[in-house]
């Protein structure tokens, strides 16, 4: 389309710009109003379309605006081969220039974050009620399959604590108390395949657009919300209690905690609050000093390696504190035989692995594009989609639950210098051996080191700052923010997120409702006319109201824009009226911003032009666009405005119209 | 606010418009590009507020756009009090000037529509599943009310067809076959009391923007999917079929005439179709010649009157027909007593209520607002809402059901010459007349008459002609109507609506989440910038890339914007590779349409202004609207773009940067 207009793409130029102003006669005022030459531009039709390319232009513009295969164009059709496998297998790009510089890099990163990795994997577990194997399995395989077709090259994969929570939360309703923990698990690997599936999905039909509803503050308040949530849930391994309510919500887990006082253990909760600082102390290091980042990128395995020592040491007189326990050494089962497609619980299954699907799909894909921008490069949100869904589709089969980037890792991954995603291999060769050789050293690893490293985990996510910020900037969006935050918090997790993304449509539609209208004036010598309030040089024009109109004129407002309209035009005549000035001839509707028009937004147009035609005044459209001309076109209201209701500028509507009044 | 400018309103003034024409000196043209002495403009901040003020304005528009209280304002106390009543009763308004030649038009025009709303109540009633003599109670009582409360002329009010048919249907699926009429009766009035307190209360908190949302092409859709199902329903009477299915979707309704072949009596079809014709007949003349309203008007009267001698003449030959049967005579016995606040069926009563209240309160708006205009004069949706409220309140508590506004009857009303709401007095008085002395004369009326009655006032909402209309006009609102139609008719009223409500709100947003976006390009001789694709004549400037952005920029399609803006860059650079011409440097935006931005979008602009400079191009906004300022400034984003990053038009900003780079 753009290529139709490059046959004289630039046979205008700057210096044509100005000419008027040299070329046109020294304007004679006669009476006001000035005459000038100036030729009134007539308003365009956009080009004509058949409704079937109006459709394939709409359908490209919403489902490939990045127009993905620009590359393929003009190509030779092995070379085609070769981009088509590069652009499904990133590897494929990548690979061939490898070399051992960026092995190098890559090998001490991938280290660093297995050291974060192990002790995370098995917290994370935990908290969603997996065994902590579970953990270490989901570090194995995912990153694995990320590193043949993810397109980030800092990306960190594995399990994540929001979408561990979320799953723990809705599986332990649907099952309290792992009354059943063969079903639970079942429920787990089919939740994370369903999540796999409706990943890959949104990713394959290109409905990437379906992750941005979750706005920022949306997020901000929902993370600060769960993050709450699981510090208090953490109580649990922190004070050795061992009845600890599984409900999620902030009441119950606060009086949960005092109820069982009397469970309360004081080793556990000198030495859990003893290592909680010492993991808060280097996540501080790590947060003031990005270089001491390994400060805080060893301290969990440094804590669990110190603890169970302790443990190891003093069995006799520790035996208050809950460990581990056994955990069998080898790699992944397979478990596709364990996916759960019948039955009463389908429906738990489906929901959770939609929403555990959706969350982590939403944080891989901003982790993802946020260090694609720090280092320079793009990452496609819907190829991406489709590699983190293949991941889990192919987790769920082998014992993993779902997993996506984290933000923390990938933070650790970039500082400690990863340059490609074969950090992720390293990470899970590191994770290989662990499950090989080393699960007995688990043994004796106390809950009250993994209740510890999740809080340190979480609590960056409580962003007050950044929740100040959003008060200040867009108050709206602040109360998005709360709103997900106190649903999260005293609802539910589904509920928190259907409320956020309710209030986010909501301020859509508030602003479609009930858009600003304003009276523009004109800037003293200039063609330039401006809302007269904002810009106090912005003088009005004698007989004429000239109206700009802020949003699309659609049935949500139609009725508010016609009564606004004519509110402005009859506090305009009563101003008029009440000092005795010349009356009111002219209502000019700037259509700038008004990019569309609904049958119920024409139909006000029409009745609007006649409501003011009964009351001797004229009706003129300045500058509507494509869109709502072809539809004033189609539906025959243009010709009942014909040569004098519509103009190209404001401008030029104000000089033709009083000049035909003087002629 | 305007206020505050009005002190220099117009000291400027149309012949200050042109005059840079005359006193900018002749451009040297400097090898491509045009110095002139053009000021360049700042762009203003809006003029500050607090956020209570900021909130205070807000509210006030979205609450109070049409400023019901501006007569009030510098007025005598007595005259105020004065007002005020004027204001809550409307009566008062036209009472004191009520003369002999109105009431003259208004018994006429009473008179006639009484003709139709005594058929017609009874018809309703039953289409409701309530007892005939419900739809003679609920044109007494009602009129009554609306008469002193509301502010249309020309409203026409009693039962109408939709109300009557969504409140049956949801009332049978919880009571199946009238196993339970009192129950039936109870829940009946007990909805009518919810709809009538949902109304007045949407009224009371100007909320009237509410029904808004049910689009006229979803209302369309809607209408004709109910008035397919009605009439097909209304087989029942004019086959004379005894068992029928109380299912309101179209399959089940169709089988079941078929399956209940048996059932049908010659005698009701045979008779039962010769008055479907007369009423099509007439209903044809009727809308064909206007000034024969009175022959639709009578018909259904007459074929009452006609049918029933007929049937009381040759009883023993047609006993196979159904009849009325005994109507109790009397007023309106009080009904507040069976409210029902409390029990199982609370929710359906509820549910109901919300449902016919916000269908009925839509028809009898739009149907005062269509008369309103028609005669010059205007009604206030909120005022109308607390009449409306008001009248179905009463009424639940005086044996009616749910009324508003009828389309067919308030047409007749303007046709027969109403000049006031005294018209509906007129006809609340026949009715009174009926219930007292005449209804034993409707014993032998056939119940086939009434379905004929149904058929021929609900066939006209069937109007495809409108729904060609918006195929050619606009594709998704014809989806919306399609939606809406086919959710009637194949699932349920609740679900239909629900669903055209929903792709209503889709389309809103899928305008913000894909917005256009467009290169523009100078119309040589002019400061005018335009979509180089439509106006041909519009040409790109070298070095610059303008591109328009039709949409607020929010969380929705921020990142599409992002990728969008940075595709229309990336196309531009490659022509020019391939054409070996000037190299790009600046990306302007025209921000003009940019009606708002949200803390995601501004993060976007923040983003893609550090992309941009990375790879050597300036980023310029131009004419940033009055919201979007603010934000730029108090997220501090406005100070890395600096003077030479913003300016108050695109033609300015081309000259001022072009000429910088030259001097």
């Amino acid at each position: 389309m753009v290529n139709s207009n490059r046959v004289d793409h630039y046979s205008g130029s700057v210096h044509a710009n100005q000419e008027h102003a040299a070329t046109a006669p020294v304007p004679a005022p006669v009476s006001g109003v000035t005459m000038t030459s100036l030729a009134v531009h007539s308003v365009c039709l956009p080009p004509q379309k058949s409704t079937l390319q109006k459709l394939r232009h709409r359908l490209s513009e919403v489902f490939f605006p990045d127009d993905p295969l620009h590359g393929f164009k003009n190509q030779s059709r092995f070379r085609k081969l070769i981009l088509a496998l590069q652009f499904f297998f990133p590897i494929f790009e990548w690979a061939p220039n490898y070399s051992f510089t960026l092995l190098r890099s890559d090998v001490v990163s991938g280290l660093t974050i297995a050291s974060l990795a192990i002790p995370q994997g098995i917290s994370y577990a935990k908290l969603a009620n997996l065994p902590p194997i579970i953990g270490l399995y989901s570090s194995f395989v995912p990153p694995l399959i990320y590193s043949v077709l993810g397109s980030s090259k800092h990306l960190a994969v594995g399990p994540v604590s929001i979408a561990s929570l979320v799953m723990g939360t809705m599986l332990t309703e649907a099952i309290p108390d792992n009354q059943n923990p063969i079903l639970y698990l079942k429920l787990a690997f089919t939740a994370t395949f369903f999540a796999g599936v409706f990943q890959a999905t949104l990713g394959l039909l290109r409905l990437g657009f379906v992750i941005d509803f979750l706005s920022k503050a949306t997020l901000l308040g929902f993370m600060g919300g769960a993050a709450v949530i699981v510090s208090l849930q953490q109580l649990k391994g922190l004070l050795g209690i061992t009845h600890f309510t599984t409900s999620m919500q902030l009441i119950p887990v606060l009086s949960s905690t005092i109820q069982h006082r009397n469970e309360w253990s004081w080793q556990t909760y000198v030495m859990g609050f003893c290592f909680l600082t010492f993991l808060l102390t280097t996540r501080h290091v790590g947060m003031r000093k990005p270089k001491l980042f390994w400060v805080s990128a060893a301290a969990p395995l440094v804590s669990v390696v110190l603890s169970t020592l302790l443990v190891t040491l003093f069995k006799s007189k520790l035996h208050g504190i809950a460990t581990i326990g056994h955990l069998e050494k080898g790699l992944n089962p397979p478990s596709s035989n364990m996916l759960y497609f019948h039955g009463h619980f389908l429906g738990v299954a489906l929901k959770t692995g939609i929403i555990t699907g959706i969350l982590s799909l939403t944080e891989g894909i901003a982790v993802g594009r946020t260090f694609a921008s720090l280092n320079d490069y793009q990452v496609d949100g819907n190829k991406e989609m489709i590699a983190i869904g293949v991941m889990n589709m192919a987790g769920s089969c082998s014992s993993c639950y779902v997993t996506t980037g984290s933000f923390s890792r990938s933070a650790v991954n970039t500082n400690a210098g990863a340059k490609t995603v074969v950090s992720n291999i390293i990470m899970a060769s590191t994770v290989l051996v662990t499950l090989l050789f080393l699960m007995p050293l688990f043994y004796y690893t106390p809950n009250l080191i993994l209740a510890a490293i999740i809080i340190t985990a979480v609590i960056g996510l409580i962003d007050y700052q950044s929740a100040i910020r959003l008060w200040k900037v867009d108050k709206l969006d602040f109360v998005a923010c709360l709103s997900s935050f106190f649903g999260v918090l005293m609802i539910s997790v589904p509920m928190g997120l259907a409320i956020a993304v309710g209030v986010s449509v909501f301020k859509i539609l508030l602003h479609v409702t009930r858009p600003n209208t304003c009276v523009l004036g004109n800037i003293p010598g200039t063609q330039i006319y401006q809302n007269v309030s904002r810009y106090r040089e912005a003088k009005r024009v004698p007989y004429f109201v000239i109206l700009g109109i802020e949003s699309p004129i659609y049935f949500a407002n139609s009725t508010y824009l016609q009564e606004r309209i004519l509110r402005w035009i009859r506090e305009e005549e009563e101003w008029l009226a009440v000092n005795n000035v010349s009356s009111l001839k002219c209502v000019i509707i700037d259509m700038t911003a008004v990019t569309g028009i609904d049958t119920s937004g024409l139909a006000m147009v029409k009745e609007l032009k006649k409501m003011l035609e009964k009351r001797s005044l004229q009706l003129v459209l300045a500058n509507p666009g494509g869109s709502v001309m072809e539809k004033l076109h189609t539906s025959n209201i243009l010709e009942s405005f014909g040569l004098e209701g519509l103009y190209l500028t404001v401008d030029e509507a104000v000089v033709d119209i009083s000049s035909a009044w003087k002629a």
